[in-house]
């Protein structure tokens, strides 16, 4: 597995899956909240799922409460995310144009230290964010999501492709399987891109069957795992304490320890 | 996922994976008290590795403490298993024809519930222990190990279509994996197998990589995995308290309970 380093740091130990928590909160008082739960549970990363926020047309606002965000972290790295409605996101009150000028005052900002951008935005977008990030030294997920279904492990491992062939730090890939079949898809693509690519990546299956990627897609070259603080993100997440636990089961399995 | 009948009756709950632990004593004494370690930890199966058996040749004493363990043991299937040197087993003093006298003495003794024996033994003897096992309402798991290599997926799947061809209640298929991508072939070829055959399947993937198949391949439609209660008896194996605390996560996640 390839390491996610940021700020040219590692984070985490050598070939250990790192644990996401979402934040998820509408406001900013529900959002200071929810960290504050998710902060004793320890996790690698914290993703704030800035669709979920009523202000979210509020720049300042904005850039406000992810600043207090990362006060409060500490030294755990924040991913900024919009998740947009056509891949499992909340309906935003921005448009395109509106969402990258909100992206590039965050990455100006430097009250974050990674940004999801999806690679289905235009290209234009995508570039001026890779720009603006990487002037930052701010990190830039690709991400590609498909809640309805798995697509054949050749469009995933092209996604992946695509993504560091863009210049991201990181390709994600999260799609929803109908069978327990499409879950070794997803985690057979994942682990061919992480063979033939440079870049960490991270791979999931949500919903049930998918659950089980979460716990042991780090053998097969995912970086990052989504588990529940507060509150869930995206279907099959576990709880934060329960995913450690089964972490730390395959890890020592894996390992032989 | 296929139920397990034994005697008629489903064995765990509904889709519910079964642990297995092995007894791996070279004495009666050390058998016993390593059944007096496991018990406690309430497996769902027991499996006597007569292959570790010092006393093998002698029928009496296997039939004497194979009654032991199955009184010890209650409610507890026992599983009898020879495993040969070519399948990762020990070696023993037994040719092929002595091992089927000791198994249909076991049976006839129907001192246990399941036998295990190998696919890649002849197909008279296959044939004989079927009839054996049979006529004494002892279920009858046919196996393949392969402790080098995961062959490809067809192949695995062949092995399942043999098992069920040649009449066992269970098909069974252990391989080792050289990279993660063969555990995923693995579980591919079980779960495909699972769809496509009427017996239930135990498929697992050895060593450490394989672990993680140990913990997620009832999601992929093996019904048994094989846990260290007191000593392991393959390479991979994880401890039983350590297995089911991670089985437990994964049967909540994927039913979303």
């Amino acid at each position: 597995m390839k390491a996610i380093h940021l700020h040219g740091r590692p984070i985490g130990g050598e070939g250990q899956v790192l644990i996401c928590t979402p934040l998820v909160g509408k406001t900013p008082e529900a959002v200071l909240s929810e960290l504050m739960i998710v902060l004793p549970k320890k996790p690698d990363l914290i993703e704030w799922r800035v669709d979920f926020f009523e202000e979210i047309a509020n720049t300042g606002t904005v850039i406000e409460v992810a600043g207090l965000i990362k006060k409060a972290a500490g030294s755990i790295p924040i991913i900024f995310t919009c998740r947009s409605i056509n891949e499992g996101g909340e309906r935003i009150p921005l448009d395109g144009a509106g969402l990258v000028q909100l992206f590039v005052a965050i990455c100006a900002a430097r009250c974050v230290d990674v940004i999801d951008f999806e690679l289905s935005n235009p290209a234009d977008q995508l570039a001026t964010l890779r720009e603006a990030s990487r002037a930052n030294d701010v990190a830039m997920i690709m991400s590609y999501h498909n809640f309805q279904m798995t697509p054949e492990a050749a469009v995933i491992e092209g996604k992946y492709a695509e993504a560091q062939q863009l210049g991201a730090d990181i390709g994600k890939v999260a799609v929803m399987p109908r069978s327990p079949g499409d879950v070794l898809t997803q985690m057979g693509a994942t682990w061919r891109a992480c063979e033939a690519g440079t870049i960490p990546l991270i791979g999931m299956s949500m919903g049930g069957f998918g659950s089980v990627s979460r716990m042991v897609g780090g053998v097969f070259g995912s970086t990052v795992t989504f588990a529940v603080g507060k509150a869930a993100s995206a279907p099959g997440q576990i709880p934060i304490e329960e995913l450690r636990s089964a972490l730390q089961t395959v890890s020592r399995s894996v390992s032989g320890r």
